[in-house]
């Protein structure tokens, strides 16, 4: 008998109390970094500002927005609710707490999904253009996976050219975008378990189109439109599942045109910026770009060593990095939160981005140094910055302008000979685990059902079971230590680890994608199952495996989604059944809030590390903290504290295997199926 | 020679300052209306909370969240920003004032887009479900205004049923919502003059389909998108644009299902309600549900009787009550902030609502009194209210199901005594002007080209312009205030008035849609032009004309941009140059900040009488006042006296009157072609 159900721990408030936490906020020590903590004592002796200083500067924050009690949706406002009864407990138009709390909840999922999905929609449309012939420097780098796709989505493949396929996969994926009818989207359809698919329509939860959901809960938070915090919420699970569409298509496709991820080797931290290189820093998240940049960046190392250089060094940041970490080995130069730190070292010459996560306060350190920030995407400016518009139809000219404006401006940083200041620390990594790749490793083991590997493994209780690990950085707390902190409880207590996105930065940043951090961190169980694997794969892999498994960007949230599916299906049973939790340890952005009701809804209870805006709502802080584990299956765990943090995750993981081997053993003994209840 | 350029005056900050108006909110008079007066004696001495309390219980509002410099977009946050320099100035990304107002700006257009274009979608599968015979009760009532429709959007009429066509137009107007590919909205397309098309198309904010525009608002505004506060502003007017689709197609097809619109009679504030009747107060904007709620209550009369009642009285309040006045002539009951205020007389049976401006404090007001509070639609519910389900495919049935519960209700009111408190304040009014009926009394007098009665009319001096009044309530501005001293200030100046919404409720509630009203306040010029229009039409007028020419709901914002199209037409000229403007006296929702956006972009000044939260950036300010019009010919007159914002409105006539003589002068004096630029 486990410590503690599935969802009471869980459901306690938070053990760290915010405001003791931001008392202070300049004697706390804002990361675990190293590297980061060299530049931020560079950046303050310079008196060059960063997010580490607004972020003090902001101290204390509004208590209504922090709480979610603000509203802001019509102009009659703001309104702020100010105590439990009378006409100041309410908004103008009448909204309760609860009301307000849930609206401003669900359009966080709308802009998620928009993010997400519209960047999904740009892949499409080069998987469109480039089978109509438009995008030349585009090509299919994973025929098989095309194939795999098309059939899953139930698409006739005999008899038909690649490019056949390719043009009908795309148009299939802009269908799902929208479509009049209410016909549901398809990708999602065709990843789903056939209980997830029959609880999400049981629950009316299943989206048609993508944009058609986000424009319903724009709509339902409207002035005067929802009022039923619960109802509101049911909208904004369907939208969150409209961005597990969009994230699915987004992978998919994305693997069709650059190729599914498989192991690869790289390093990580600032370190990896070479002063004697042109160094060019890819940061955003759309591969579209990026992979241009690196694709090109080979075919000109000769015009960069004609200008002085050693070569090109290319690195990234935040998921087109992770993008190229994963295809292609390019090394990560930070995650989010230091993104203007990389440019305060002076050794960038161009910083290229694309969309979602960029500093706006990057074109203010930019401007104290010689490097060009350069925007690329139209729907993505900033004013002082350079826009290079990215053409897909002469996508590598367009990668090529970019990179002969790095080579210029590696010449006159040379030429001023003004000293650079790179952080001599870096770690190796091994990445570029796709669910393919996670799956071959298995298939060496058991090569009739790979998956078998992994629940046997659990069955066993040599390991506790998964978690995966996804999100952003946030200085609410110490930038880095949350995800560090709970990689090493979850291998101390021998939880097999995926995960994505910055929380993967933050691991490769400090060594934890290495054997090394398993001979260091691992318990016995977890540590022998890595070796176990590595052993049946070592003729072809490049090093021993890691610690955790990196699946890639945050889109690629959906490999985790396909892998507990798997799971689920190898199992026989409907998704909370599986012995798997998420953490998102340091979220921030609105596609986490996205990410994370996707993630409860599939039935997989999901912590998250900085408080999100519910607490303002006893009732919407319930929904989602437990009631949401009655009718789904998952629960988010808001919690603060790593350490407290890592303790729930394991009281779930350990109460779900431990009823699932109940249920197991009474379905052997008494010959009947096994009990679907969670 | 005009005293005033077009946008030197308009461009002055507001001349009375907020801080001194809320200084002591008591203290103020609330309203003009002498019924909600009335009432708010009877809530307060009672202890009854209404949106009148809450807006005092609020003061003061957040400084930062009225200015827009509040950014919770993503949950690092909230960040206020707090000077003018330092890291306090910036978000904790970096993002500075113009970046977060625009953000905050935008999102407010893509939440307006959404409610009217869903609003649209709603009546377009109600169209397409008739067609396909699953929606029986509904049916096409103007066959001629489908075909005219089915023409200007591009198909082929000839040969086809009215069944098959309604199906076609369904679906041309359901793809607009989402296609794949670049394609432009239809209906848009349809409807804007050439010049227009032109400038959208080279300001790349031509919408292609309206969910995508909001996707792609929410994504650009998303943390690390879009920080060049223009370029989110371009990427708002495209989804506004958008909105104007929305709107455009929400018109045609509901008066395609339901009828175009004729003049017609009708009453109009709380003494409307009858206490010997069963009294149903249809709220909310969608006609799908109210006008069967009409349909119905006239074929159940008779159980009305039987139940002790002198019949059924239906009134409305908001949009659904606009549209079934325009239709019908059902009374209006009052306007939105008074929308509490009509329960607590204690003479409504039933308030049936759908979507939209539907104030949640209406249930703490309904659990007073024995009135039912019913929600019907999905996305709009209200904790405690009664929820009957909406059924299309029912349509008649579940309205017939809300009539009986309000004949129930009725008993239960007789059974028990209470006495109720309905004001005996009413006004008679004229409404029903469909551009159809406008231009079918100008017909009259030049029946080969109606419009040039118009246009005369302003060419003569006869009349100053045409100024469109629209918009909600906002307690900002004293309730009503603002709309009776622009519209008597409009008359005395003999400008031609045409609105919609809830400006047009004031003004029937204030006794200004008769022609009492053009006898007491219209200049000699305006008067003479109204007596000249009834003189050609008295044979078919059921009475003499209003002083303002009341046009619809708010979706119908559309009949009065089809109008100035028709004027830009017969002129020859672009937008710009008509002497036409706009007002929203007192704006307060998302959907009237998505509507003033594409009323600027059409090339219409649009004053707003309460403070949009753009204070907080003076580079937005200056964009949305000033830079719009140099671009696209209008621009934002943010204003909240409403004396002086009739001064700038009146000089933005006179100078688009002006201009437009000396330049037709010109080309008549040299043989040329009219000037176009504005």
């Amino acid at each position: 008998m486990p410590r503690f159900s599935d969802t009471s721990l869980q459901n306690s408030k938070p053990s760290v109390d915010r405001k003791n936490r931001i008392k202070d906020p300049k004697n706390i020590k804002r990361t675990v970094d190293p590297a980061a903590l060299e530049m931020l004592d560079f950046t303050s002796e310079n008196n060059i500002i960063t997010a580490f200083d607004r972020w003090s500067a902001q101290q204390p924050q509004c208590a209504f927005g922090y709480q979610g009690i603000c509203c802001r949706i019509c102009f009659a406002g703001p309104c702020r609710i100010k105590g439990d009864e009378g006409p100041g407990s309410m908004g103008i138009c009448g909204a309760k707490d609860y009301t307000i709390v849930a609206r401003n909840a669900v359009r966080m999922m709308a802009g998620g999904c928009s993010a997400h999905s519209d960047h999904g929609r740009e892949i499409a449309n080069v998987l469109y253009h480039m089978a109509e012939g438009h995008a030349p420097d585009y090509e299919i780098r994973d025929a098989d996976k095309l194939r795999r796709v098309a059939k899953r989505i139930g698409l006739e493949v005999e008899g038909k050219s690649d490019i056949e396929l390719a043009k009908e996969v795309a148009l299939a994926a802009l269908e799902d975008f929208g479509r009049p009818g209410e016909e549901k989207c398809t990708f999602l359809k065709s990843t789903l378990c056939e209980k997830r698919i029959k609880k999400f329509e049981e629950t009316d939860v299943f989206p048609r189109a993508i944009d058609r959901e986000v424009v319903e809960v724009m709509h339902r938070t409207h002035v005067g439109v929802d009022a039923d915090p619960v109802n509101i919420i049911f909208g904004g699970i369907k939208c969150a599942l409209a961005d597990l569409n969009g994230e699915q298509l987004s992978t998919d496709i994305s693997d069709i045109l650059f190729g599914t991820p498989k192991p690869v080797m790289s390093e990580a931290n600032l370190g990896v910026l070479d002063p004697d290189k042109v160094n060019i820093i890819v940061h955003g998240h759309n591969p579209i770009l990026s992979q241009m940049v690196v694709d090109t960046a080979r075919e000109m190392e000769e015009e960069a060593k004609a200008a002085g250089a050693t070569g090109i060094q290319l690195s990234g940041i935040c998921c087109t990095g992770n993008e190229v970490l994963m295809r292609n080995g390019v090394p990560i130069a930070t995650s989010y939160m230091a993104q203007e730190l990389a440019i305060a070292t002076g050794a960038v010459d161009v910083m290229v981005v694309d969309v979602q996560c960029i500093m706006p306060g990057l074109r203010n350190v930019a401007e104290c140094f010689h490097t060009k920030l350069v925007t690329t995407m139209s729907i993505s400016k900033i004013p002082g910055s350079y826009h290079f518009a990215f053409d897909e139809a002469h996508a590598k000219e367009s990668a090529a302008g970019v990179i002969r404006l790095a080579i210029e401006t590696f010449k006159t940083r040379k030429a001023s000979g003004r000293p650079v200041n790179v952080p001599k620390i870096k770690n190796k990594l091994m990445a570029g685990f796709s669910l393919e790749a996670l799956l071959d490793l298995f298939a060496a083991i058991n090569p009739e059902n790979p998956i078998k590997v992994l629940t046997d493994a659990i069955d066993s209780g040599e390991i506790a079971g998964v978690c995966a690990l996804a999100g952003c950085n946030n200085l609410e707390a110490v930038y880095e230590k949350n995800h560090t902190e709970i990689i090493k409880e979850m291998a101390k207590n021998n939880v097999f680890m995926v995960g994505t996105g910055c929380v993967m930065q933050a691991a490769a940043k400090h060594g934890l994608l290495t054997y090394e951090a398993v001979e260091e961190y691992a318990g016995p169980g977890l540590k022998a199952f890595i070796d176990r694997l590595y052993e049946a794969n070592k003729d072809k892999l490049p090093d021993k495996l890691p610690l955790a498994f990196h699946m890639g960007s945050c889109v690629d949230n959906s490999r985790i989604f396909n892998l507990w599916t798997a799971m689920a299906n190898e199992y026989g049973v409907d998704v909370p059944k599986v012995p798997f939790v998420a953490s998102a340890p340091e979220a921030m952005s609105e596609k986490a809030v996205a990410i994370g009701t996707w993630v409860i809804s599939n039935g997989i209870p999901c912590h998250v590390g900085a408080m999100p805006p519910l607490e303002g709502s006893n009732l919407v802080w319930s929904v989602v903290t437990c009631i949401a584990h009655d009718v789904f299956g998952g629960n988010f765990i808001l919690e603060t504290d790593p350490q407290v943090a890592a303790k729930k995750l394991l009281a779930a993981l350990e109460y779900r295997a431990w009823k699932l081997r109940i249920h197991k053993k009474a379905a052997e003994e008494y010959g009947t199926e096994l009990c679907q209840a969670f």
